[in-house]
């Protein structure tokens, strides 16, 4: 690629860039729009019942950067009472970047980037500055041998230095974030109460029973109660189609022609005699509900041998959480509950040789999926070329003979293929971990977080890099010597691309996260065709299982071409500023938080971050091997050692801490409940905070519109 | 090798072997070598004040096996309420590995090696047996392609089940016992107490305050007491000089003639004005054991900020262990004490960095001594050559030059060397050990024995096998696909010096061990020129750490060579079979316990196995490919897999029951406590249980001989 044409590039994709950001700050004002751009906010108003006023002022239709101010006015304090400490820790991910690649990004183009220039190893004529490749600002230009290579070698040392410097100081600040937000938080039904799997039942005994007696046996001052868990995967299917028939009875009786609530009966509503719709689906939710009932009261017999045992004080729970209970390490597995709201109920398999089998089986799909992903992606992409849909669809024959639509096809199909491939990776992944046997949504997403991250890193990162068959890429790994020179070999080579990807796919995911194309469409369409009204509308929680790892990427790039080809790291900065922004926005306005996990995440920027480092590290050595300077390898062989060794510090420092509380902290809490009024109050609540919500009383409720509705009894 | 020359080095063996045992049985019977053979029995007959009967009668001069009934006699029971757990673990890797041994050597002699002896690869021709080379009984003769190779992969997996079953049958065996050994044992300190380490002391404050105030606000109802750890290195050195000194007091008092004790004080002896010896002996003991209490006296200010903290129950130490004490996770870092006999007090290391270097700088002086062992040790015999000793001592050119003594000189020198420098492992291993901060001699011990184990695995086999330069072995290590290869073409060419090996080194180190050879040169020494009478004798610990990795050696060879050479197999039987009694009857006798670890021992006996049973996989694959037998080596790759598989399982199911006890069992014990009447007395003891030996007040006291003793206050 030669500099104009990374200029061209960089000009379309900033004013693309300019021209969402414009159209947002209009559509943002459209009332109709609400529901997609500020849907957290509205729920709120929602709550508090404040109306919004809709009168149409001149003022809407102009573009304006107020949504900008308002996102950088926000303060870190506003930002963790309104979406918990996870939404702060997100964050941070930027600004920790934005931090590290500002300094990265002025040695960079100052230091490096002119050593490299000066280089006269690719022998390119010394042509205008426009028509120069890219590769002459890369270290492939730096003379074999040169001693300026020096330079890159200190860089490497001191931008490791400085990352681990920022990655300390963003540890103790979130591990210091997150003692606080546990002191300060009011006492909580997870944090009284564990989980217990594989609960010895002896014959005759009752699962409740066994619990009951092992736990005021053994914890007799701290056991406060119990509530075993059932299968209730059926019964949670015919309440959801309750809630639908429901929906579709209040959608019927919200309409003013009563002439469309007759329907014929047989197919399609063509045929057969004519009923009145809306009381027919009366009929039919009465009907449902009542076999709901009939279930949930037929249903003691299902119990699966575990249940969620709820403690009188934070350090019982704990007690029992960190000590084995029983004589048989395979019995009586204790966890940590998760808050009631976001256990996953579908998935309590039975037992312990269960639980383990499905893990394994899990962690192999996922390595398969991982590793094997491209060799499908490649097959479609081939299907799906010219000749071959030529043959499919004779009838485009015409069409694709255009030169415009061939070159559109060739140029954008196998790309296209390729994004909607990879979106479909984070749901994939969500259900591979919900395989695991995890309890709880968040612990889901952050193995799916994790998953997804080493998914992309392998396929966008080493597949790029190690073009050629999927075996051969798998037999570098089988000979980690040669990993160095072949990395050193195929990773400067790729650096023009991955500017374009950060340009392209970094920037072009900014602008649709904040218009939120799809979502516009799906409502305008919702509102047109389904006839959904506004009061219909979910607030989205907050992806981080797609969107960390996303970010983390453009960090490893930023990192492993440092030095490599240091032109990319402006084009970063520009990322990680326009996504601070932008994020903030998101988080201020769309999403709402379903759960808290008191900034768990961090450990997995951590890591990916020492692995970005090692990996340049990696590079490195044998980059300086092959650019003969064989004593500056020698040298950078300590860095990877001492980056390691910092990482285990920081293991032994913080990780911890975002791993359970400490008894001091945990004592202190209990001390201050203990001269609470209101904590028998909420010893009440606790006792059946972990009902399973399908085995709750169906009951009708009148709601302000009038209509009733068969809301679940929650208290 | 041919047959012959085995048959007659098992011959010679075999003699030397019952020569030994029946050396043994003669010299056992004297009085005079009581303390080196019987010190355990003299030991607790001296404690219940039996004296001895010394008549002599015919029957001590004639060779007898009743020490082998004595020793077969003994059952387990025995064996757990003299010698405690780990004696019994210790024996049941004996019983183990017979049961192992015994199906392998059925298998191996009835089929493995007819199927072997038919082949024809080797194309040995058909001369008599006792000519044959060892060779054609290995799976080198089968020949390539044969399907007769089918035969080895079914043995390799049903010897893989079989060893698994009896893997899982014992572990689960052991745990059972360690939970009835747990639930039978008395009160014990430890079980009360923990260690705490990384005490914060702001300042002003004593540890003592801090650890004091820290304690009661979190465990106010469980906290005991607590015992600040000092630094007394120097302290000790000081009462060690106090000891030697009494017991040279003790021994001039008893010698008759008054006129040895008149000495010259100057040089030797020799010179100067002559004193009385005795005098000038007590003179400077009273002299030392001012200063020791002075030194005690004096000592409050060297405070190390670790304290061991004593609990009222079992319940409140687990707490304390297993839950994060502090809100920095690098303070008030806490594990279990161990039991107050065997705390390592000269290693208290100050700080968690500290700690955590000398940790890595252990790990990598156990690598590099671990795979750089044989490069000093071949140098040194390289120097230990004829030539090289005719250079440096011409005078012993006469005798060099008798052809005799060069060839023991040239055959046994090289093998001795290697020998002395292997018989300082074992302490050199311990002191690495030590270094890496534990804190009571059986974690030292047990990490010792895990590191002279591997040690032992890679010097002898893999350094034996991959012959060739260090540098070169590490290659093969860096090169994964290939190891298969190499090891299957290397392993079985030495299958005969391995069966020599089990037959040399093996039953050699059996007699030695019973004979006790060193011990007896050492006392007859002893009595004979430092006039030590027979009330001063040690009754030696069981030296877990350098015997159990060579026995367990024995195991991975047998299972290494299982399919390769089943002829080792029948060795391997004998080798267990002697060790098994010999090892008995020297628990009865000789060794004491110093520590009870509760079987904690068993979990490296387990890995080890698993461990051999991988790398015989990976020989097996190597093996059946260079074999043309393709599909074979394709079908044994699930093999390990399983058998990693089944290890994770065994991990899961019995090793935590080795890390701590349950909740359940420690509630168990606790409320016996609390019915037992003696428990009070028993919080007094533990009170004052850890209290740093050399900081106990000095006491003379009369021993029921007359003599003063400096015992130190143990109560």
């Amino acid at each position: 690629m030669i500099l104009s044409a990374l200029l061209t590039s960089v000009g379309i994709n900033l004013g693309l860039c300019f021209f969402f950001f414009t159209l947002y700050s209009v559509l943002r004002k459209q009332p109709v729009n609400v529901v997609v751009y500020a849907p957290r906010l509205l729920h709120k108003e929602k709550e508090k019942s404040e109306p919004r006023e809709d009168e149409f002022v001149l003022e809407r239709l102009l573009p304006s950067t107020g949504w900008v101010r308002q996102a950088w006015d926000v303060s870190e304090e506003e930002l963790l009472s309104n979406l918990g400490l996870d939404a702060v820790v997100f964050m941070r991910i930027f600004i920790f970047s934005l931090k590290a690649f500002a300094f990265a990004g002025v040695v960079g183009m100052f230091i490096l980037l002119p050593v490299n220039y000066v280089g006269s190893q690719l022998e390119i004529d010394f042509a205008d500055l426009p028509n120069k490749s890219l590769d002459s600002f890369g270290i492939s230009n730096v003379n074999n041998g040169s001693n300026r290579l020096w330079i890159h070698f200190c860089a490497v040392y001191v931008f490791t230095g400085v990352v681990c410097y920022l990655l300390y100081y963003e540890y103790s600040y979130i591990s210091s974030k997150r003692i606080t937000f546990f002191y300060s938080s009011k006492p909580q039904p997870h944090q009284f109460t564990i989980l217990v799997h594989g609960v010895p039942v002896s014959a005759g005994n009752s699962v409740s029973e066994a619990v009951e007696s092992f736990f005021t046996e053994n914890h007799p001052s701290t056991y406060l109660s119990h509530v075993v868990v059932r299968r209730t995967n059926r019964l949670q299917g015919l309440i959801n189609d309750v809630e639908k028939m429901y929906r579709r009875v209040v959608h019927l009786k919200s309409e003013t022609q009563s002439s469309q609530r007759v329907k014929r009966e047989g197919f399609l509503g063509l045929f057969g005699r004519k009923v009145n719709l809306l009381e027919h689906c009366e009929k039919k939710l009465e009907e449902l509900e009542d076999t709901v009932r009939l279930e949930q009261s037929s249903f003691a017999g299902e119990e699966v041998p575990a249940a969620f045992v709820s403690f009188k004080s934070r350090l019982g729970a704990a007690v029992a959480v960190h000590i084995r209970q029983g004589l048989n390490p395979t019995e009586w597995i204790t966890e940590s509950a998760p808050e009631p709201e976001e256990v996953h109920w579908p998935f309590f398999s039975a037992s312990f040789m269960k639980r383990w089998i499905y893990k394994l089986i899990a962690v192999i799909a996922v390595i398969a999926l991982t590793i094997l992903f491209l060799i499908p992606v490649v097959i479609v992409q081939g299907l799906a070329n010219l000749n071959q849909l030529e043959t499919w669809f004779p009838f485009l024959k015409g069409i694709l003979s255009l030169t415009v639509v061939s070159q559109v096809i060739t140029g954008y199909l196998p790309s296209l293929i390729l994004h909607l491939f990879l979106s479909l990776v984070p749901p994939v992944m969500i259900m591979f971990s919900s395989m695991q046997g995890y309890i709880s949504l968040s612990q889901i997403e952050k193995s799916a977080c994790t998953m997804v991250l080493w998914f992309t890193v392998w396929n966008i990162f080493f597949a790029n890099t190690l073009s050629g068959t999927a075996f051969y890429q798998l037999n570098v790994f089988l000979e980690p010597k040669n990993i160095p020179k072949v990395l050193a070999e195929a990773v400067p080579a790729q650096a023009s691309f991955f500017i374009s990807y950060v340009v392209t796919s970094g920037w072009t995911s900014l602008s649709s996260e904040v218009c939120r194309l799809f979502p516009l469409i799906w409502s305008y369409v919702g509102r047109l065709f389904a006839g959904k009204d506004d009061d219909d509308f979910d607030v989205p929680s907050i992806p981080y299982h797609s969107q960390i790892p996303k970010i983390l990427f453009f960090g490893l790039l930023g990192i492993t071409f440092f030095f490599l080809d240091p032109l990319i790291l402006p084009f970063i900065v520009v990322y990680y500023a326009l996504g601070y922004i932008i994020y903030r926005n998101q988080l201020l306005n769309v999403y709402a938080h379903k759960y808290e996990t008191g900034g768990k995440f961090w450990p997995i920027v951590h890591n990916s971050t020492i692995f970005s480092l090692i990996l340049m590290h990696i590079i490195a050595i044998g980059t300086f091997g092959l650019k003969k300077l064989p004593l500056a390898a020698s040298l950078t062989v300590p860095l990877p050692v001492l980056t390691l060794l910092f990482n285990e510090y920081c293991r032994k420092r913080f990780l911890p801490i975002f791993e359970a509380y400490s008894a001091e902290s945990i004592v202190k809490k209990d001390k201050e409940d203990q001269n609470d009024p209101s904590i028998s109050e909420f010893y009440d609540k606790l006792v059946t905070a972990y009902e399973d919500p399908a085995l709750l009383e169906l009951r009708r409720s009148r709601r302000r519109d009038g209509h009733t509705s068969p809301l679940l009894h929650d208290a």
